[in-house]
């Protein structure tokens, strides 16, 4: 089979089971697994801040990110397609108590002006604005990246307005690679950022979040009561470590194979693509297709290709290290067959 | 002062007044006040109820109904204007640790087909749908009311999908006066409705919550929890039972006013009304005036009448019953002379 | 009937009645009811505080000082019978997020080793301690009184550890009455103090809670969450008023009734009483009596008078303005009777 | 270094960092990794369980299982000194919106009578009780478990109450060793139950909650809301899978090198044991000594020994896989040598 559904599906590598099965470890809740505290640092390093801390996953991240930013009774501004809204079972309201207020937007990017007109005023009806959460690269944005010139615009605001900037960079790497920004150089826009260690980059399990010393302190005891304190975490951390350090150079690759298959499904079906193909994410539209979206979800799955059904009309594809050139070229070849 | 800010600002008649003073009271924790089960009885058999609950106020009212419906993990779907989800400080998320799913909408109204697509599947990152939200008349839709074949068409949804419906009634009975449907009728399209007995009815204190018993039974506790359970609260419950029997014949003449209002502020000012006049609300647009909404609160209060700026480019003015015909008449006149 | 089950039971006098009939009233939610704010005024002052807040009961006063001083994940210590445990349907922990950690007590009072050594120290596992709480005079203590001693040395573990304190003093002026210390003067060892209107002091409806001025600006917001935002609350505030100035002075009659009532059950009944009768609570404990705990309540009622059975083998016996002396006296009377 | 601090400081054999490296894996969050679907099956078997999940630690387990079992508002009977209440950041009242209802014990055992009379009786004022928790073994107690006949009495209070019943078996395969009973029928008194794998047992990281199937599909939910829904997990199911199968068989060493260390510090040390060793775990009291327990800490801590202060009067020493029986003798002389 080669899997698109997701990046999350890549199995490691050789090296990082060999990694695993060599790591140093100790009991990282007493904050002794060397594996861990090195990852933890080397983290923060490359993100330009003071701290960083391991989760078990992207959710746990954010999680942890909202219950040290906001009291319940805030609301948390973001775009209506947030990862945070729709994938993570309300945890936002269940665990930290605050509402989402979202926004319309483009592209994963809510209009500026917009959002500065949506921080609340100081009313004993209303929730005070606790937060502003962006994501980057934007899932359902068709895996866009937040430009420089946006960030600025929104870290003014935030500024303006005295309320802290999380971004949800499950797939930083990513928007470094496309934007050519650092990602220290993004994340200087926010006040925290968290990043997934098991997507493209390919570690079996784990996820990164950064902010300054203090925040990164809460944030490890919020992580504790969500249960992501582990013991000799280090033999989870080694392939984390390695695929952080040796596997963002190779990102570029799957952005490639990404414009790769848009182009084959833009000259070969009658799919439409509505987004730029900015990195490894193709949400192609079934709405001007003879095929539905699970007409074609069960065609290529009969190719050995599977995708998932993204939206009632829409599929996505997402290229990762596990699948490759050949296979993208594969792939392209069977989606002009079926048609 | 001619006080269009809101219809909550109504003080009690002198009838009221006199029924408060020799209202037959006990200990309301206890269920012993006569004159609060009065209310109650009375309450649930208009609104074909088989119960109802006296609350301090519509927010206790809504969010009595949403810790009763829901659980924390849950999303309610609503309009993206709804009182609940703006003026409630967030007490949805911090309470009862719901998502809020807000939704556009014209004049309250969301399209079914959106309504219909905005329930959630079975998936595990995915908040269940707990419940669908409405509000009749809808206030920042310009007191629009639901009509029927709307109603017939969002329970269907809610019957297919399994989810109850609550609605916000704060103004059900203008909705009913409007629509030509009686209060039951509306309430029969729906699992609980709340409404207001200190808005355009009149009373000083108190909303009501209708529902099957054994909802009201949660309810009763939930409301306990949020410090709603008074003591000799009969002294309340008389001027709103008085209210809810002897007022609900009054909402025309607010309506009528309202209309009249709506007239000058076409003919005489360069504000817009972008509504239907079909209630006690009047909300006009300044975005087309030479003043700006601020200007315009500013100027009327020099003349002794008092309005809301409701958003940044509009007004709201609200006739109630402590705003006589004469008055409304003075209003109409002012407005044409400040501009 | 003679009421002994509560002081929550007392019905407003005539001049109670006359003052909500002729009360200044306006929207407490815009802070414009002359009434409520003059009682708001004079409860601060009354109690030395900064403000003060009208609440609807003192389970909301208790809550929305729960939620202003404590965020979730911290921890409350209290004794474990406290009101705010035993009696509040678990809303600390529903809507605060906070546990509650309750300590072995006598008449109320935790030994202050015992309270010092549970302040929590800092380690990634344990809930911060965020809140002490007392509860004066003390229900299920016996309606004992914390005395200035006591206070002394709570408020001084208080300040060394950090932690604010609140007072549940839903008995604040039976306390005051039994100890000969001003209101004021208790007050001035804690953070923040709640005290009932509606149970001896007579008022229909309504609790207090009073603190810092910041502290009530935030218990505000926090009690409109609630819905405990009101209309023309001037209707019971003004009752509420009269009781605060009027009533205290009564109180001490309560005081005497239980003594004699206290008298008559250990002279001439098989109960026993195990606690300092200081105020107007009386508990008799039924496990030396050839009566149950229900037989006492049954024969009792019989009899025309209304206790409660406080636990399993306790009785309740709750002298108030409602009660005259004649009529404790009948109490006397029939005890002696029934044995 | 000889390590007593926890069994949770256990570094994985040789033989688990091989399986490791060669883990068949997938995506769990889609229930594709065939090791985490293997480990899950056969603790669900070994615990006479329909389902189970793995979970990244004990308090992981613990809140899904919260999470699942009760609603906000409720009260969860256990001991008071329970490791949810103590150790958990407060999460079950945070997050599960709960409150704890502690209740005295000897070696983690509430009397029966008094687990039955704390059972809440229906009243508008009263938390309902949602659960009854049960450690086993008991960590504060000392490591002792809970004998059959116990469990019984638990079971049918329970049943009586109509309340489901959780255990926090983090290690019950301790208990199981001690009392000869097999997990399964241990588990067979509860409707859940919770134990972990990197304490005695030494795999790296991970707990399994286990329970009926409906209860485990929830869980399930609960957990990624928690963030511990992971991906390629395989990599620390497979040595916890072998941990599961081949070092329950261990357990009974380091129960008999607890004995060997109370033997010693009984004989040779002026500390006092007071509970039963029957496990892994040694709680020696101070206060019979002329050494302070932070004093006995940093002496052991000259001899290469790591043990905990545990209260201020007590400290712990816990036997693991990891201390050999030629260590603890090491100890028991060094503890001579002290004194």
């Amino acid at each position: 089979m080669i899997d698109l559904r997701s990046d999350t599906v890549t199995k490691p590598t050789e090296t990082m089971r060999q990694l695993m099965a060599k790591a140093a470890v100790g009991d990282d809740v007493y904050e002794e697994d060397p594996t861990v505290n090195e990852l933890e640092a080397y983290a923060a390093e490359l993100l330009g801040k003071e701290a960083a801390l391991f989760t078990t996953s992207g959710t746990q991240g954010n999680q942890a990110a909202l219950l040290t930013h906001t009291v319940p009774g805030q609301e948390v501004l973001m775009d209506e397609e947030a990862h945070v809204f729709i994938y993570e079972g309300a945890a936002i309201s269940a665990f930290a108590g605050v509402q989402s207020r979202t926004l319309p937007h483009t592209g994963g990017r809510i209009s500026p002006e917009l959002l500065k007109k949506s921080v609340r005023s100081d009313d004993i009806h209303y929730p005070e604005t606790g937060l502003i959460w962006l994501e980057n690269t934007h899932n359902r944005g068709g895996g866009t990246y937040l430009p420089e010139v946006y960030l600025k615009e929104v870290r003014k605001i935030a500024d303006e307005a005295g309320v802290p900037v999380h971004m949800d960079g499950a797939r930083l790497f990513n928007a470094a690679e496309a934007s050519g920004m650092s990602a220290a150089r993004i994340a200087s826009y926010t006040d925290s950022v968290q990043f997934c260690l098991s997507k493209g980059l390919g570690a079996p399990v784990g996820s990164m979040l950064a902010g300054s010393a203090s925040f990164i302190r809460t944030a490890r005891k919020k992580r504790k009561m969500l249960g992501g304190g582990m013991r000799q975490a280090g033999v989870i951390a080694a392939p984390a470590l390695h695929a952080l350090k040796e596997h963002r150079a190779l990102l570029k690759h799957d952005h490639g194979h990404a414009r790769l298959l848009a182009k084959a499904i833009q000259s070969s079906t009658d799919l439409t693509i509505r987004h730029d193909v900015q990195t490894n994410i193709v949400v192609a539209d079934t709405d001007t297709s003879s095929l539905s979206a699970e007409e074609w979800v069960a065609r290529l799955e009969q190719e050995g290709i599977r995708i998932i059904q993204y939206k009632p009309e829409a599929l996505r594809f997402t290229t990762n290290s596990d699948v490759s050139r050949e296979e993208v070229e594969t792939v392209c070849r069977k989606l002009a067959e079926i048609q």
